[in-house]
């Protein structure tokens, strides 16, 4: 596979906007390609779940490529549910590996929080299997589903779980992109309202606006995409063997660390799927960050935190920086892109290979992104 | 660019359809996929333009993946309008030109006949400019302006448009997968009702369900894909300097030519996109298949006929096989496999190399992809 690299990321801050979903992209997208001295790019990737339905607004591809003015450059969308801004990713590495173009701009977003909460719960509902949503579950009801399973089978403790909120709200009070930049304590995360047992407000993440922008090119820049892969499991939750493990990742992470051409052993800092708080600690083991078993008590020891032994979600992660669906796989590389290359002001690691990894759906298309500085 | 093939090509009949989306699609990817011999594809790209308001279901890669007994099997989903098709076809040859994977099934389509007509305008108005939707557009309102622009402009004539029609339901009641399989009159088209002035409602495709697959591969099968080109244009109708040709459309000509290394004088067969029946006459000169205002003429005197000199959606188009968006523009590229195998029985032309257009909004996201039959 064909080299390829990140020339310029840029992102919004992540939070309540009041600009329009083309807006908060243009401004993404402004940013990534006056990085990369890209004044126009060959060809555009817009991710972006549900803009109909949030928006109104369709044909987006377009619309987006208008709006930037760009109105004669080929746009494409890519979805995979939340996942879909590193879908974009892997469609714009396509494109550059296949000697397809010579410049893409890959920008990702979505503007939710004008929505009615139930309404926004309804829109994402419809990543959830048809049958199984007749039952009325909701994204964080298959979560709590999760989470009981791993603590009843796996031993995990809700001190641990609440333990990633803390610290990724640690992590996003040093992040002027994040949608939360204060501190909790671990007791305000335990005693926070219930959204879906045993999961409470502060074990969840935000619903969030904003967007994330990344020019990758064929020719050496900074950092480059050593590895990148998907995997897949049934939507069907009902047919899964297992609840505590998600093999989307476990094969994402399998086809990314064999295009790399390294394994877990080289990964010095991770942006992580944190969208509830114990999908941190089941990915953290997924990806063999950490061993089987042990990713709470690492997360108590603060082994994951800014300066443990792998800082994980530096930016806050979904949890505190937010999640604007199609952003936020995006935003996860320009956070390390940010990392590697030293740009992190306030919460910056020592760290020359990063990681990250994308949840769509409920674990039914993700994602892990390997990234290196250039030498 | 490495060379991409067709090793399976499939889709169910097109029209008003009681199977569910996904049960259609399963019956062209199920067809395509036995073609081609595979009985796993390595990676899945579905294309559908808005499944979510018209079935009320999204994350459709991992939807249809699982539906389709792949649940492991990674799936994404491309978007640009009603191209949608198309945009699936090239996500795939990129990823399979960039060596990221063995063989692709591609599988588009649409559900939309369940849905309320004023219902379905809205939804597909989604894909015009959030401004001029302001004033009540709709995308047959668009197509009116462009139509007597090119009368009024370049000469068209209401009998020259009226032909596509009478042309295209010829071939389409030859076409056992067609919506529509029964010739029209020059009289009934002229004097069906009015739908946007100056067009009819014989001048318009009709809202259909179905699906369309293809298995591509990297190793040599029955047709190549000599070239595939995407051009855009701006959203906003009222930014364009022209409203009788398509940018768009020839952007994308010139792309595919470039990449094919020849141009529109070994085209044999074409499949055009004519969701109104004028826009196949402008196609057919934005892509140089006739000189330029010319087009006209040459379908009143039968040179796209079946038995012509350039035989047009053979098929019967848009116009009589019907348009469910994005399962469109993969069942064009399906009829040419047929053609250039000899396999177009009732409708079978001679050709060796054919040339299939699609049309994304209102020529915002265009596409042109030129096959040619294994020597």
């Amino acid at each position: 596979v064909a080299e390829v690299w990140i020339a310029g990321a840029g992102m919004t801050r992540f939070g309540k906007r009041v600009e329009s979903l083309p807006d908060l992209m243009a401004e993404a997208a402004r940013a990534a390609l006056a990085e990369a001295g890209v004044e126009r790019p060959s060809v555009i990737v817009v991710a972006a779940m549900n803009p109909e339905e949030f928006t109104g607004e369709g044909n987006y591809g377009s619309l987006v490529g208008t709006h930037l003015g760009f109105s004669r450059v080929p746009a494409i969308r890519v979805e995979t549910a939340t996942s879909s801004g590193v879908a974009a990713v892997y469609a714009g590495f396509a494109a550059l590996a296949a000697g397809l173009h010579r410049s893409v701009l890959v920008v990702g977003g979505e503007k939710m929080t004008h929505v009615p909460t139930p309404r926004v719960s309804e829109i994402i509902g419809r990543s959830i299997d048809p049958h199984e949503r007749t039952y009325g579950t909701t994204m964080p009801a298959l979560a709590g589903l999760v989470t009981r399973a791993a603590m009843h089978r796996r031993g995990l403790t809700l001190r641990e779980i609440s333990q990633v909120a803390v610290k990724n709200h640690a992590h996003g009070a040093r992040n002027p992109y994040a949608h939360f930049q204060q501190e909790v304590t671990l007791e305000a995360v335990m005693e926070s309202r219930l959204v879906a047992d045993p999961l409470r407000l502060f074990h969840c993440c935000p619903i969030s606006d904003g967007a994330a922008a990344l020019v990758l090119v064929a020719e050496p820049a900074p950092v480059r995409i050593a590895g990148i892969g998907q995997g897949a499991d049934s939507i069907a939750v009902r047919y899964r063997a297992d609840l505590t493990s998600f093999p989307a990742t476990q094969a994402a992470a399998k086809a990314a660390y064999a295009m790399a051409g390294f394994g877990p052993e080289r990964v010095e800092v991770a942006e992580l799927h944190d969208a509830f708080a114990p999908f941190e600690l089941i990915s953290l083991e997924d990806l063999g960050l950490v061993p089987s078993g042990k990713a709470g008590r690492a997360t108590l020891d603060g082994e994951t935190a800014l300066d443990g032994r792998l800082p994980v979600n530096p930016s806050g992660g979904l949890k505190a920086r937010g999640h604007p669906l199609a952003a936020t796989g995006i935003a996860q590389i320009v956070e390390l892109c940010w990392q590697l290359r030293g740009m992190a002001t306030g919460r910056q690691v020592s760290a020359r290979v990063g990681l990250a990894q994308s949840i769509g759906g409920l674990a039914t298309n993700n994602w892990v992104t390997l990234l290196e500085a250039r030498r």
